[in-house]
């Protein structure tokens, strides 16, 4: 009789941990290095310098329009390596279980982990699963960790961006935020709005081969949305930033959905979106290169950089006005990746 | 007014998540690409085959005799890469934190992270924060992934063992088991048992420097103790394994510990020691090379591997019978690491 929730003894390293591997780890990672079940995976020499990022995610619901936290954590992962100029090679993951998860549903999300890395092409070459009683977590978490190889002769980063660089963005903001408030809040849309999680490194590929050194920050605005984000940058560089509010753009049921819960979409969290930081000269070439992935459809020029007020981003509101924008205060949106 | 206890908002990636990366992390861990502050680390290129392991640590309790969750889970995954036989370079390190959690707590914790990386000399080179509400985890829990490069030449894994090597073993074992076990129920030693909780990536130099690839296999004996990790190298090599009970080191008061508590030293997790295969006609090099280094000065040959009764274990008793040696069933020490 096959057990149909996780019990303490799964993560104990003993007979019940090798079930659980064999039974839903082994039938979705497939990866050689991975079946070899060391405690390490041994891979080939890399020839580049080395770019990794690590993310916990603690998304809930765990189960979410457009995505699950497998999907996610992928997605993630993928995205923080790639925002450096690196190509994803391979993901480590790594789960924390609480006893009494249904294993119907680990296995559907480690199903759906095994399917965006293989979509990302990314292998996941290792892996680790603990098991908490019950209170002690809410029903799984999972850290993946990342690693890529970078072109030679990029340097990209948020202390990158030079006056006279534009700013653009690869699409609608907010999707994710306001997919997962309404799914927890019960809110219904004629459209639902979906979560945009998805692996950016094919469109970060796109963007490199049409435009390459000419890139100077590329970086998700997931957590604190995209006006925490250019405010990191503007600190990192000791630059100023405009972005006109026209410019940006945000789906109608979005923009709705904020005025129903008092969100503003500049600070929601996105999972498919990227900034890119591009010299004034190039910027043409990597919007257009950008447009022509089917993630960079809605890309739109949100900016530029400045070398006034340094350290600070200013928005020029529809109405006219220009206004400061700050980093995220307090947390309207807990547990949103 | 400083806060002293961890709020939703320390995981929101806004301001408050800025003010703890400054007045925790950054205090801590200053590794150069680590304070670029960017959502990824970089790093120069590595010439050689690279191994990667990951690990979440969710010990109870947080601090316990000879170490705590910092430094357990430092040493924990640069003891997975260095059983491959590579020499750990970097660690990422994602925190989840509970709503609640003393900052002092977290404090100390991420001070003795960065005191073992010093120790054991390796880069805690990017770093990952979230928060669930009160009650949706048990106060903190890390996960760490590691890599290294691996030495040109050498072969070492579970499946790598042969008929006629030798098993040695690093020290005594079962003390992590019963520092965490005495600790939960509150027993006092005269000699208090403090967990073996070691960087092992040194001894593992001193080893491969004296015999390099006559070493088969590498394994610390963690979760499932000593017994498992010689179960799964007896299946993942399809050979047999026999150890001698009289051979094995265990501290005489772990012995009383056990008798009380009622367990077997063999399935008692360590974390700071290490099964090593080796061929015969090296295994006394070997045995001098781990003596002669700090945590190896027990080192005794346990066993050898045999082409019979493959996928077994056979244990010698001290009583002089034989009996097969399985791997642990069900879970007696939850949360172990």
């Amino acid at each position: 009789m096959k057990d149909e929730r996780i019990l303490l003894s799964h993560g104990a390293g003993g007979k019940k941990s090798q079930e659980l591997t064999e039974r839903v780890f082994l039938k979705h990672f497939k990866d050689p290095a991975l079946l070899l079940l060391n405690d390490q995976a041994v891979l080939d020499q890399i020839d580049g310098r080395i770019a990794v990022s690590t993310d916990t995610y603690t998304i809930d619901p765990v189960f979410f329009p457009g995505g699950d936290i497998g999907s996610l954590a992928v997605h993630g992962t993928v995205n923080d390596v790639a925002m450096s100029g690196a190509e994803p090679i391979a993901l480590s993951a790594g789960f924390i279980l609480e006893e009494g998860l249904p294993i119907e549903d680990l296995d559907r999300i480690a199903g759906s982990m095994a399917q965006a890395a293989k979509d990302a092409q990314v292998r996941i070459v290792t892996a680790d699963t603990k098991v908490v009683s019950r209170g002690a977590a809410d029903r799984i978490f999972i850290n993946t960790t990342g690693f890529g190889v970078l072109r030679a002769g990029l340097e990209i980063g948020g202390q990158c961006a030079l006056p006279g660089d534009m700013i653009l963005l690869s699409g609608t903001i907010g999707d994710h935020g306001i997919a997962i408030a309404s799914s927890r809040e019960g809110i219904k849309f004629q459209t639902p709005v979906l979560s945009d999680s998805a692996s950016l490194n094919g469109i970060v590929t796109s963007l490199l081969d049409a435009v390459g050194d000419s890139v100077h920050v590329m970086r998700d605005p997931t957590r604190g949305g995209l006006a925490t984000v250019l405010c990191e940058i503007a600190v990192q560089s000791d630059v100023g930033i405009e972005i006109r509010e026209e410019a940006i753009p945000v789906k109608e049921a979005v923009k709705g959905a904020c005025e129903l819960l008092g969100y503003d979409p500049l600070y929601l969290a996105n999972e498919g979106k990227m900034v890119v930081v591009v010299s004034q000269e190039m910027t043409q070439k990597a919007l257009d290169a950008m447009r022509s992935h089917s993630l960079g459809r809605d890309s739109e020029i949100i900016g530029e950089v400045s070398s006034e007020h340094t350290g600070k981003v200013v928005l020029q509101t529809i109405m006219g006005g220009r206004r400061l924008v700050d980093r995220l205060t307090g947390d309207m949106l807990p547990r949103i990746c």
